[in-house]
């Protein structure tokens, strides 16, 4: 195992809170360098202001983590790939389908890393579900995904514009948890999307999955929803033809079955992440799993759009 | 080159209209049966109930053509490769993003053809096109699709059921030339999604791309339109930017460079469908072109929602 020279592409609260943290304790990284606009520094290693200008300085670099907004993730990654750095992607990895597709396709072209994080993926009780459901048969799934908007994204504008996937935001990572546990694919057959009547995203949704991994006639869906004040619900509940009940609890770190906590640890969703990321590099592997990404945009295509109250903030 | 027996699985308009007078004159192929809920036969071949029917009577059969409605295509399909069969896909080859993906791996898995046909990328003026379009840059990209939907889907009320399409039903089909002609990929960047105010699927819609095959700040756009009564309107016309003005003019079945027509041939989109799939058959290979349901499905994720008048037939 080497060590592997590391920039970060946009220094916002994510890589702040989480991936600074963790480059610096995992030792099989060394971060090298900061790609800022607006300047912010850290001690020990230098700032560039575009991405150029770090490629220019230092092309001997291994790779680089993007955490800008999504909107410019496809430019960014891409810029990085002709560069030939490896990439991780934070969530959602591209604003579109055919973005990411394009992303995979170019990063096998010049036989570069890309690795798109799903950080829910790396929650203690996730790996335990999936050991569960291999095999078996499901019975009925019900997500349940509810969060208050005005805690966790107050006064973000661009969660409501055209592209900026609403009620998906939170929901893609219930989704990349379902598509990493489940022992077959999973379709959307039908949504609903609740639209604010001022806004142009889903403030909530409801969709129904077919899959081979169910019983014939199993109840599969998710339920999606921003308006949640008080406790807040991130649960995923699967009953096996077996009578066993497994249920994910916030967010996939608790695992409970037949009501029993098998599973309670802390988050370390991020450890997860680059410790993963670290092995990619030594393999010279990618990782992209498309298909959180691709039943949001299915649930937008199948889904019945209505309209409710308006949203203020 | 051998011969290749194959049945129709969905005997509707489009196997009658154009698989099966296109598989009698091409020497490539053997009609073997007939697949039809509904009994519809042809004389000297057998018609069964369902596909397992097939399956069971003809286990030596080289391929099928799914002309079923979109809705059950992945079923029908992942039954047809669950039996050795190679596939022929209508379009659009299934009903959602994950779908199509699915099937992909399910075809390679099994090491059956898949292929995914988009009929529009068989017009004699798209291949000339796509030669001209080579190494160039474009100035500015127009699609105009403007069609009656009245016309040509008269009393179809799935085209206004969630997942129907609505008005990407046939705009698919130009997206389906721009991935063929296209240098670089096209993304997009933006969307208008017009819905009428008592049904589910947009009757008219405006795309912005962004493409590296396009200058800085070039126009690309594609304006389908379903309310288009008189003249009919199918037409994509690039500007290059060495002055070159390419127009595909009726779908593609005609080219005119700088004004001039270059290409008018009548259309044989079927017959070239089927001479590329007696290529892909005789060399094992899949051809599945997902970009054109991409970009469907992206519109659908970035548009803005717009509502307007009711629409009654």
């Amino acid at each position: 195992m080497s060590q592997h020279s590391i920039a970060i592409i946009g220094v916002g609260k994510i890589a702040v809170d989480q991936h600074l943290p963790v480059i610096a304790k995992n030792p099989a990284f060394r971060l090298a360098a900061l790609v800022s606009q607006r300047g912010i520094e850290q001690a020990g290693v230098p700032t560039f202001r575009t991405p150029a200008e770090l490629y220019a300085a230092m092309p001997d670099l291994d790779a680089v983590a993007i955490c800008t907004p999504p909107s410019v993730r496809h430019q960014v990654a891409l810029e990085a790939l002709n560069a030939g750095m490896n990439v991780l992607l934070e969530k959602p990895p591209a604003p579109t389908v055919s973005e990411l597709a394009d992303l995979v396709r170019q990063a096998a072209a010049r036989r570069c890393v890309l690795f798109a994080t799903w950080h829910s993926q790396y929650n203690a009780g996730v790996e335990e579900a999936k050991k569960r459901l291999a095999g078996g048969k499901i019975a009925s799934l019900a997500i349940t995904w509810k969060e208050d908007v005005r805690r966790w994204h107050p006064g973000q504008e661009w969660i409501w514009q055209p592209g900026g996937f609403g009620v998906f935001d939170p929901g893609i990572n219930a989704l990349s948890i379902l598509t990493e546990i489940a022992p077959e694919p999973f379709f959307v057959t039908a949504a609903s999307l609740t639209y604010p009547a001022n806004r142009d995203t889903p403030i909530a949704a409801r969709l129904t999955f077919a899959s081979d991994a169910g019983l014939p006639g199993a109840a599969l869906t998710a339920e999606f929803d921003w308006r949640q004040t008080g406790d807040q619900t991130w649960t995923i509940e699967i009953a096996l033809e077996d009578g066993t009940r497994l249920t994910l609890i916030d967010g996939g770190s608790k695992l409970a079955v037949n009501g029993d906590l098998t599973v309670a640890e802390p988050m370390a969703e991020y450890e997860g992440i680059y410790a993963r990321f670290a092995g990619l590099l030594d393999r010279g592997e990618s990782a992209v799993d498309a298909a959180p990404f691709h039943l949001v945009a299915d649930a937008m295509v199948v889904g019945k759009r209505e309209t409710t109250d308006a949203f203020e903030w």
